[in-house]
């Protein structure tokens, strides 16, 4: 319950059928991170009541206007409702011009600091960090430059089992190491393994954005046993092609990204407006992933 | 029924209530034009059955965001969608590279012909025309360079009364000065006025968009007599200072240019989010100048 995805928007290019474009907000804790943010992100986090000033990080993937175009509205939002705290955007390089060119028409000096840090598309970055978390971008393979990003919890140091250390003499670089895994000898020189002094913790959970990208091979590394799996599915199997061609993946392909990855639980989004009926794009990806749900607005999806 | 305005977002800076940034649409016989185009204004369309493809100019009136925001997105869904024919958008001049930049770095190249049109913010301009209409950019008073937009229907040719002409010899010329309103000598050299041969037709009809803009009788000379002013009312009459200052109007002042100009009916909007129930800025607009009605979104005013 405190790792979990709030669908915003699960459609591609244009809203159709009720569906918005991409937008997802990802609460660790207590902490918020936008991912994408499609026109209309700021009425959607109104509609399903979501708090928008604890967002401190906006992840955008590229520059098409489904994943980005309803930024600005909200950094501007953000202004005129006063916000004190900064905020930090990752995304393409070409965004920052944008964005502070239409904020100097405006006429409009933010009462907040906003940040842009670039994303590059040659190999995994880390590029946010925190006391629990990690984010990581990683090169998709899209028309433009995309990056899907990684969010991993930090491994959790694990808890002394006091009933088996209470009679033993630590020092405290001896309670360090045994919290960060490791055997030790105690001060009387006496080895313990530390499986017999501590107790398991919950293991680090991950999460994966893959969204826009054609299917390749070449991103399992970056997404290999995550607990929940983000893949677009813009298209059917039958249409195989036109997303070769569109640099988008299939249902098919979103399930064998996910096979192949070994990852725990698939969401398939980011779905063409031609498809009304999202049944049939389900059914596809879960012959291939048995674990497979669709990416529905105003749901939210648990990291476990 | 053939002249008639549908209020798309009639909220000011950002979206509340239910209520969306500017946005509406014109319709004058078969042709549709829209005016403003705040973030959401292609959901907003889609919501109100409104045939987007039918739209081939927009007028923008200033580049703050909630009346501009949503342009790239419909712009870029024409793209997605197809369209053929050329799209004019008038507005201000640092609203062209804006909108290029953003096609540009998501490497796309429009299907259809975009053109721009720079307004000014010195005098009144006739910046379209077609057979049956004329609008016209004047200056507004705002933060920023701003303009309203008048839209007026040409004068129609006065219809020739056959019950009266069967018996005179009138060449096509001495037609035609009796639809453009002269009084005539016929080919016999008798005299006729233009009202003893001619019938009425309905008079020409004027539709004033006015926001964003504090209150200035400079604007008078603009509005005069229009069938229908929307005038902005961002504030309550108590909030008359800070309306000065952010360059807005209030709902006694939109009254006040409504009975200056001699309007026949004036519709307010652009209302500040601090106000849930518009009633009473109603209430307050209506002591001034009786014949107004709220903007409210979805709803069709007739221009007659």
């Amino acid at each position: 319950l405190d790792f979990e995805v709030l669908i915003l928007g699960c459609n591609s290019a244009l809203a159709a059928h009720g569906r918005h474009p991409t937008a997802q907000l990802l609460r660790h804790h207590n902490k918020l991170f936008l991912i994408d943010c499609g026109e209309g992100t700021q009425m959607q986090l109104q509609k399903f009541k979501a708090k928008p000033f604890k967002i401190e990080q906006i992840f955008i993937s590229h520059l098409h206007g489904d994943h980005y175009f309803g930024l600005i509205g909200l950094i501007t939002t953000y202004h005129l409702l006063q916000r004190k705290t900064p905020l930090t955007v990752f995304g393409p390089k070409a965004l920052e011009p944008i964005i502070r060119l239409q904020l100097e028409v405006a006429n409009t000096s933010l009462c907040y600091e906003l940040r842009f840090v670039a994303t590059q598309t040659s190999s995994k970055e880390l590029i946010y960090e925190d006391e629990l978390l990690k984010v990581y971008s990683f090169p998709l393979y899209h028309r433009i430059p995309c990056t899907g990003y990684l969010f991993e919890e930090k491994k959790q140091l694990r808890k002394i089992n006091k009933e088996k250390t209470k009679d033993l003499t630590l020092n405290p670089e001896l309670y360090a190491q045994l919290r960060r895994g490791e055997d030790i000898l105690d001060e009387d020189g006496v080895f313990h393994s530390n499986e017999s002094l501590t107790l398991d913790v919950p293991a680090a959970r991950k999460y994966a954005y893959c969204t826009d990208t054609m299917y390749s091979p070449s991103i399992l590394e970056y997404i290999e046993h995550v607990n929940l799996l983000y893949h677009e599915a813009t298209f059917m199997n039958d249409a195989q092609e036109r997303a070769q061609q569109t640099f988008h993946s299939t249902t098919g392909q979103a399930g064998l990204m996910a096979s192949n990855a070994h990852v725990q639980k698939l969401i398939i989004g980011h779905f063409s407006s031609k498809y009304i009926d999202l049944k049939p794009l389900l059914n596809e990806s879960q012959q291939v992933f048995q674990n497979t749900e669709l990416a529905e607005e105003g749901r939210i999806y648990l990291i476990e």
